[in-house]
């Protein structure tokens, strides 16, 4: 291609997030703590492939997120990129279930795909950190807290202000609806009350009013909604509600035991709260819900959202799996938070040092190298030709944060010049003192 | 659904690799040491979306790959999934060259897509894990040999046996050829001699009539690429071949300095040779190319190759950006060394204990989970109802290696019982003395 031909264009596609090196060693170091916290409640990693049969996919996906699902042919078969790690997971289980062992415990890090017409904060292509505990038939309650302890010590791990983890229990709800008989609207009425922090009560009132509830009913909605305070607080008020529904007082319990074990799991009371508002879109949920919001940004809504459901895979198996789960959307989150200048992008390289030859003895320069990283030291060599100024401005604006200078003086003498980039302090070492030094 | 429904396939789609969590953790630690070597090189991650303009694909597929190509549309715009890392490479050196420093190291362990007809051995999903380094209008010799000390390092840390970096030059062929006057059947001639391996001598002086090539020429053809030898015997003898031109001679020279460098990177000569009929297949190598089999397993074939480029981006910018680089093929390589025995699938967790309850102050047993993870260990806690017999098996089947029983005396003691699943033996430890004996 001649140079006055068109080029073709290289802007990555809209709604996808490409990053710099600077940023991405940031988005990684981010990504790394959260797959260590993971690990660290022995969850197992699963990758499943990103295109899945497109059959698999709509079975669960429905309404707005099924128009979003990119699809395409090869031979007979139409294949899908997959919308989010959970509905992989159930077919993963259904598909694998002899070989699992329940309960089972996977975390699952990668990219997921939804066309949706981009705008600020929504990605095409992004990255979604997932946990799951799925027992066989059944599964304890106690994993609905051990899945806030490690939500909470991701977001404390990765030290970006203080965080909430907000849980609400499904059978509330549905319970009230039942003793209210409003049963065949609570899908409406959640919506509504999960509107309640935005919109405020007057017009909560005025909806509840459109979805056609009587006054009472209104009365008791309102009442439950609106109850605050400490879990305890929370968990009494709810009591004294005077709701006379078996499946309403079941949520209360849940949420009580929740509460308890949250305290013995060490998490404190200012990182969680009972928020009988919060109801998460999914309709899969069926007890205990969850979303996570970064206390000083409530604007970044919420950044990490899950909860209980009875059967992950009633599509892919007879068998019931009920599950717990939570997802962070990293990169909605990554992207805000840069915006916000919570998280900064630091050095554009992974090195710690640079060899900086002025020398023609370009193998005692590399012998150097190799020696320092056989040390376990991360280092870079600049092995092209240039002025020393340009060497050390490599370093510079790479952020690299120290330079070896290897000239043929230094070479005899078995010393090398040490200089830390950040002070400008230099002194003579020999390379095992170069390792014990920044090592 | 009813239970009486058909249930959706949920096998994955041919040629896509799923793999179990015992399986899964493997992968995950061999991905991890190609990462980290790569980061001691100094190499820098990119992260360009899997979703390319169909455009910035095409420009450089043609053929075969080309038909491979998973396309798709949404809106007006055609999109498809990358077919490899390096054409995102180049894309991304155009689109951020103002934002970058060089030379530019990069790596990039990512999935690529290819619709290639499923057989053993060959994915339609499949990880690369690339480094490049990537010069502005140019870029020095020594990053040839920087690149095969990398790939080094990775294949001597994955402990899969014996491996050797097979080198040679395209500037040889391609001066020998000129010499020869059968300049414009050079790509034939590549062709047929990076059979020579397979196929045997006779074979492939056959072919080289086939292609037109004058008994002289066959005779030139044939000494080149049946040199061997030491790397210092190879150059000797291809400086005796009395091949008079002056591409050859470069060719000649560069791979002295690289087999000069690879000594002071302290590259063992086992772990390289220079074999003159190394050709590989892309069309857009120009001077040294690579690739690297495990010695003990020739009918792996290459797992891993690359070269040097005059120019990566040619189709996207008018400035030359001369590199060299290499693809690791993680999936392929894996599944290779899973069916031949040499990575075996180990633990179904990554949890170092399970703790164990036989008591119903699930309290205290949730606090010591709390504290042995508070203090890096990683846990899994056995929450679910069961007989003692169902919990220990839990542990077995996942190869946890400890357990820590929690009884009522033990939490009144102080005292629970550490069992070391392997061998049997259980001590009576402190939870401080767990973390100092298993931490």
């Amino acid at each position: 291609m001649s140079e006055n031909e068109e080029k073709i264009i290289t802007h990555t596609l809209p709604g996808m997030m490409e990053l710099l090196p600077s940023e991405q060693i940031e988005f990684d170091r981010m990504k790394g703590i959260i797959e260590e916290t993971y690990r660290k409640y022995g969850f197992v990693p699963i990758d499943t492939p990103a295109i899945e049969r497109a059959e698999v996919l709509d079975a669960k996906a429905g309404g707005e997120t099924e128009k979003q699902i990119y699809k395409f042919n090869k031979g007979d078969t139409e294949m899908a990129l997959r919308f989010d790690l959970t509905v992989p997971l159930a077919r993963y289980v259904a598909e694998h279930e002899n070989d699992l062992v329940f309960p089972f415990r996977r975390y699952h890090i990668g990219k997921s795909y939804r066309g949706e017409s981009p705008q600020k904060g929504r990605f095409r292509e992004f990255y979604q950190c997932d946990i799951d505990i799925i027992g066989r038939e059944k599964l304890g309650l106690s994993n609905d807290a051990e899945i806030i302890a490690a939500i909470n010590d991701v977001f404390t791990a990765l030290n970006i202000g203080a965080h909430k983890v907000r849980v609400s229990n499904r059978k509330l709800l549905a319970g009230l609806a039942e003793a209210s008989g409003i049963s065949d609207k609570t899908a409406e009425v959640s919506r509504v009350i999960d509107r309640l922090e935005k919109t405020g009560e007057a017009k909560v009132k005025e909806d509840l009013v459109a979805v056609g509830l009587s006054d009472a009913a209104i009365g008791d909605v309102m009442r439950f909604a609106s109850v605050k305070g400490s879990a305890g607080e929370v968990i009494s008020s709810l009591r004294g509600l005077g709701i006379d529904n078996p499946l309403f007082e079941q949520g209360v319990s849940e949420l009580e035991s929740l509460a308890n074990d949250l305290g013995a799991y060490g998490v404190p009371e200012s990182n969680f709260a009972i928020d009988c508002s919060i109801v998460r879109g999914l309709d899969y949920y069926t007890g205990t819900v969850y979303e996570t919001i970064l206390t000083d940004h409530p604007e970044f809504g919420s950044v990490c959202g899950g909860g209980r459901y009875e059967n992950l895979v009633s599509k892919f198996s007879n068998r019931a799996f009920p599950g717990v789960g939570v997802s962070i959307g990293l990169t909605r989150l990554f992207s805000q938070l840069l915006s916000a200048g919570i998280v900064k992008p630091g050095a554009a390289s992974t090195a710690k040092v640079l060899v900086v030859p002025i020398t023609e003895n370009m193998r005692a320069v590399l012998e150097l190298g190799a020696y320092l990283r056989s040390q376990g030291i991360a280092v870079q060599i600049y092995t092209e030709e240039a002025k020393m100024d340009k060497k050390m401005s490599y370093a510079d604006k790479l952020s690299i944060p120290f330079a070896v200078i290897v000239g043929d003086d230094e070479i005899n003498e078995g010393k090398y010049a040490l200089k830390d980039l950040g002070t400008g302090e230099q002194k003579k070492l020999s390379k095992e003192e170069i390792v014990k030094k920044i090592g």
